[in-house]
């Protein structure tokens, strides 16, 4: 139960958001947020080609940085990242990890790391904390989607600061994103890398415009969400021994519904 | 370079290690530590039917636990808990992260779980970080082998407390586990349950003594290490502020290489 639960409820991916670009955080102290991350890539919303076996559909590991406007994990139109790329092609966070660590490094941009366990069906959930500061209001994050040439789903720098406090709670509908990094066209395509290399793009339920596509539903106006994120803030009393371990909800339950 | 380090490298699983049951640790405050897990499941060192596709070998997301010795995340020759059995036989975390949760709720025997992002092949290495507390000294992780039925690596109940201090740095080599719940025999046997369940046994050269089992190698002792981990603790200076970031190895160091 929330008493004072402001729900900021986003359709659509997060770089529409303002970003902390310009904003200047006044909050206090820092943050701590349990992540929630609930899979919703069933075969009755996504039946086309639908991947049973070998792998079946499931998502990779979360990994995610809390961090200032001078970071940018990725960003839809612009060219992935060699890390990014590593990681929406094989799940492979080592080389995305050192990117963080040298922009943390180098130029302060970034808080701290975060990572959440794989699910092993296209259904389930993962959660872990993540801490933010002032100076470090922005959210990212990136999960693989499994099987896929190189389609991810993610935040891009969603500013968990409003002015001078917290939000605290946000939850995100997630949609599939391309890296530009492998010209697959369905779930389980060989690899065929993309040379020169594209931009990150959305996938839609119209583009790529092909009926090969795996997302291509020429019926629909849009895909239904395939993933949702919800970010809750952890009261004061939550914080210290213990508490990673409160409010994991039961498994598979909305999370959004049992806001009060 | 670690001017005071103890180098501690402990041969064969931990749970053969003085673990934390009636060790009294009076070391203060509470210790970080990175903990770098590096795979070493190479086709040269474990040649046997090693898995090249659908999917390659490779590792699950690691998750872990820091603990008193009121809680056992798992035990060689105990039987497995619903939450590990999921996790070794699928990768799946939810319900072992409940079980951690209920643990932490009820008898306050744990202080922070952990996870790090998996490793799409068998030979990577994986990072996050971790803290203890002189109640919770002991640390406990599973990283599931991928493919295979239901085994896995991990460390049970290692003690990072020494008396009044917190150990420098702390390398385990690691060897694979059976969980006790699946009945295949090789990386890529069709699930089998195994009714009744059985125990956490450890998988050797000779054991199941089985010429179709994939660790079976008649011709050797010891099977060589499949997995190592590292713990380091950090020091006060690299706490705060872009911590998480600091001390990740090159991609395939061998990071017990480079203590000095």
């Amino acid at each position: 139960k929330f008493l004072w639960t402001v729900l900021v409820t986003i359709l659509g991916y997060a770089s529409s958001l303002p970003v902390g670009n310009d904003v200047l955080c006044t909050a206090e102290e820092l943050a701590k947020y349990r992540i929630i991350f609930i899979g919703k890539w069933s075969q009755t919303a996504f039946p086309k080609q639908y991947p049973l076996y070998r792998p079946p559909a499931q998502w990779s590991s979360l990994l995610g940085v809390t961090h200032s406007s001078d970071y940018s994990m990725w960003k839809k139109n612009e060219y992935a990242s060699n890390g990014v790329r590593d990681f929406a092609e094989k799940g492979e966070a080592w080389a995305l990890m050192k990117e963080i660590e040298e922009a943390g490094e180098k130029i302060q941009s970034v808080h701290g790391i975060f990572s959440a366990p794989a699910i092993s069906s296209g259904t389930g959930q993962t959660s872990t904390e993540l801490e933010v500061h002032p100076r470090h209001p922005l959210v990212s994050f990136v999960v693989r989607i499994v099987p896929s040439p190189d389609w991810f789903v993610g935040i891009d720098s969603l500013n968990l600061c409003e002015g001078d406090s917290w939000m605290d709670e946000v939850s995100v509908d997630l949609f599939p994103y391309d890296a530009g990094t492998d010209s697959g066209f369905t779930f389980s395509s060989p690899n065929f890398a993309t040379i020169p290399q594209d931009t990150v793009t959305e996938i839609t339920c119209s583009s790529p415009s092909h009926p090969a596509n795996s997302f291509y539903y020429p019926k629909l106006k849009i895909l239904p969400a395939i993933a949702q994120v919800t970010m809750v803030k952890l009261k004061k009393s939550q914080l210290g021994l213990s508490a990673p371990f409160i409010n994991l909800p039961a498994k598979n339950n909305e999370i959004i519904d049992t806001v009060s």
